[in-house]
């Protein structure tokens, strides 16, 4: 006899909690949907030398790769780099701006710790080949409309743009410290000014410039504000005058789209971490829980398919990691049913097994949720089983009630119970959902 | 620069066939949910020795299995076996009898064929705890409600029972070649009298003995004729004469459920190949396509989880091969849309920007799927865009729309297109879907 047990660091749900994560799921769905993104899937096995084309460092070492036979394979470790991969194989199939969104797990193998999984679900959505601060915009705005369909409370976008930090460095010839500076920023939110003046040292930068560059980027608030002062310092580099216009472009259109004032900032701390970010970057957070860090993440990259093609194409997306942000919640969800079903059906003998069944048969005709007691327990046992698995009501169905083609339906909250005619059940059985 | 493409074996859909596949996973997933199977998902990794602990032959070959770190890793080959790992893991926590249904992918190395991918969807629904004939049927009539709502047509289920078989090769002394009998007779429907016979002979039946076999599993019909030709043996093994009674339970409880007598036959050819089956197996197959084989298939087996647990729970599932069933009828599918956004909202000019998302935020609080095209592009080409992605209507917002709040909706199909205040525009739109 074998332990059954999973490997360490793969989580997996309990119904009730499978049934809760679902729904969010389909909300998810739904408001991409809503925001005219198409469905993709694409497989969890690529071939490595693909997948890993620009990858280097720490993503790399985290990336479950094997071979099988003669192929050298890699499950999926994000679900950007599938796409690129996906849009340049299917480049002359698909319509551009091709928009898809994707909901789908993905593999690291991370250190175990709580809330982060080895294998957990990200919902992305991206657009390829538009170069519009529009498409900036839509990403933001469907995502934003998956959040609030969530029922989440306090969610803020904090958003900036690789051009300020990129051209405010080559403004004081740092040109060279560009990738480095972003890499390092990208951690001050979550480990502090000390863990980021450390790495910055060490990339061969002086104190006063460390000074300076921690300085600039705690610059944030409104973006009326930030946007203000930025132009106040009259930098010159064209990249930073394009960044400045591009965040205020998408200011304007956040208004424009009922986006109010305190559901975003600007905050330069904002850099993320993968090189292939080339324009705005955002992060997302709930006012009630910092711990769990950004619920939601993206950003634009325009050079990200000139791994596969001689013609790059444009992107920008954003990804809400749906696992890590289901375990910060789950506790404040109110314990949910176990199973779908809106009534359990119980057979009293086995004599009554059959009109067991077309009741069963005639309820789901009117879209009601049906689960059937497979066997002939005491009522007891199955009324216990219904209330464990959060079904609201059980209908009995002894010799008595085939004989009259009626049914008894007993409401498990109030214990009540009535015997009505099968053919006025499903209309009952409404009333009392 | 790397050519874009994915490993041999792994397929993946364009927009248009993802829609349409997601739309039979919805479908598939509310059918299971009204007959009360709770949702499940496994980890797509499992330990290899647990997942495998029963496994021999073939399918481990096609096993994905690797080590990372010390930790010997195996995708899952099916939904069977990490249902079973999990009910073992999770016992005290889950109602039995548990019902689950679980919609995902599984990866097997077979060789690469028309139809046969190496990553492939299955839908199963299983129900762990109980012995009844009622469980059986229950299984069999929430796969046949979903194959039913997908809009199959000449649905029918060949069933058959392992204890007849058994019995019968009992009774003529021949209990030792049960196992390599089953293996055998499974390959009948497939690969015909020949191969089955050839690999009869290789396992030490003689002539005489394996055409008797041939010619006993080829009896099949109506379920109450070959119940009658069974009787009528006067067969006294006890596997035997309960494997007739079960079968006869199952009829009555199908006739009870409205499972009309042309949808069912038994067919002593079904054996199913996986050994851990003990009672009652079927496959289903469509009218109009022998060739794609059975679309769904399974049955009971009540000693699998006795590898993980002292005290094994009976089991009966089923499952369907949605990955296959979506690719041998898809080119019967129209051509659906390749967007699920019922409107294209086009700005005529970047100054128009800002009223475009205005129409677009107050239509989508109507639950009307809106896609603001990224950019500001010729009409012409916009126009062109949603009829790629098959969207029905536009609505152009130019200055003079703005000025007006009014828009100009397009129907696509027709052409026509009229001017309405945005007040008005949704029910509009209604009309026109």
């Amino acid at each position: 006899m074998i332990t059954p047990k999973r490997p360490s660091g793969f989580n997996e749900l309990l119904p009730a909690d499978q049934l809760a994560f679902n729904a969010m799921v389909a909300i998810i769905k739904m408001s991409y949907e809503q925001y005219g993104y198409a469905p993709l899937e694409t497989p969890a096995l690529e071939l490595a030398p693909v997948l890993l084309a620009k990858e280097g460092g720490e993503t790399s070492k985290q990336v479950y790769r094997f071979s099988k036979g003669d192929t050298d394979l890699a499950l999926r470790f994000d679900l950007t780099i599938p796409l690129a991969r996906y849009a340049a194989e299917h480049f002359n199939e698909l319509a551009f701006p091709f928009r898809r969104y994707q909901i789908q797990e993905v593999w690291r193998a991370e250190k175990a710790q709580a809330g982060r999984y080895r294998q957990f679900y990200q919902c992305d959505i991206d657009i390829l080949g538009s170069k519009s601060s529009m498409a900036d915009v839509d990403i933001i705005l469907a995502a934003r409309a998956a959040l609030l369909a969530l029922g989440l409370k306090g969610v803020t976008f904090s958003l900036s743009h690789r051009g300020i930090l990129s051209g405010w460095l080559a403004s004081r010839k740092l040109e060279n410290k560009i990738t480095p500076v972003l890499r390092a920023i990208d951690k001050l939110r979550k480990f502090g000014e000390k863990t980021v003046a450390d790495e910055l040292k060490a990339s061969g930068l002086k104190q006063e410039e460390i000074k300076d560059i921690i300085k600039f980027v705690n610059l944030k608030g409104s973006p009326r504000d930030v946007i203000k002062a930025m132009r106040l310092l009259d930098i010159k580099d064209d990249r930073f005058i394009k960044a400045l216009d591009e965040l205020e472009k998408i200011s304007e259109l956040f208004k424009a789209s009922g986006v109010k004032s305190n559901e975003y900032v600007f905050d330069l701390r904002i850099s993320r971490g993968l090189d292939y970010y080339t324009g705005m970057v955002f992060e997302t957070y709930l006012a009630s829980d910092t711990k769990i860090g950004s619920i939601c993440s993206g950003g634009r990259y325009d050079n990200l398919l000139g791994q596969y093609r001689r013609d790059p194409i444009p992107g920008v997306g954003a990804s809400i990691g749906l696992s890590r942000l289901f375990s910060a919640i789950k506790d404040d969800l109110k314990n949910g049913p176990s199973n779908p079903a809106q009534v359990l059906i119980v057979a009293l003998g086995e004599d009554v097994a059959d009109y067991s069944l077309e009741v069963a048969n005639s309820l789901r005709k009117h879209n009601l949720n049906i689960l059937v007691y497979p066997g002939f327990e005491k009522i007891g046992k199955a009324l216990g089983y219904a209330d464990k698995l959060g079904i609201p009501l059980a209908i009995l169905c002894g010799g008595n009630e085939a004989d009259k083609n009626v049914v008894t339906i007993k409401n498990l909250k109030s214990g009540k119970q009535t015997t009505i005619a099968l053919a006025k059940a499903a209309a009952a059985i409404r009333k009392l959902l």
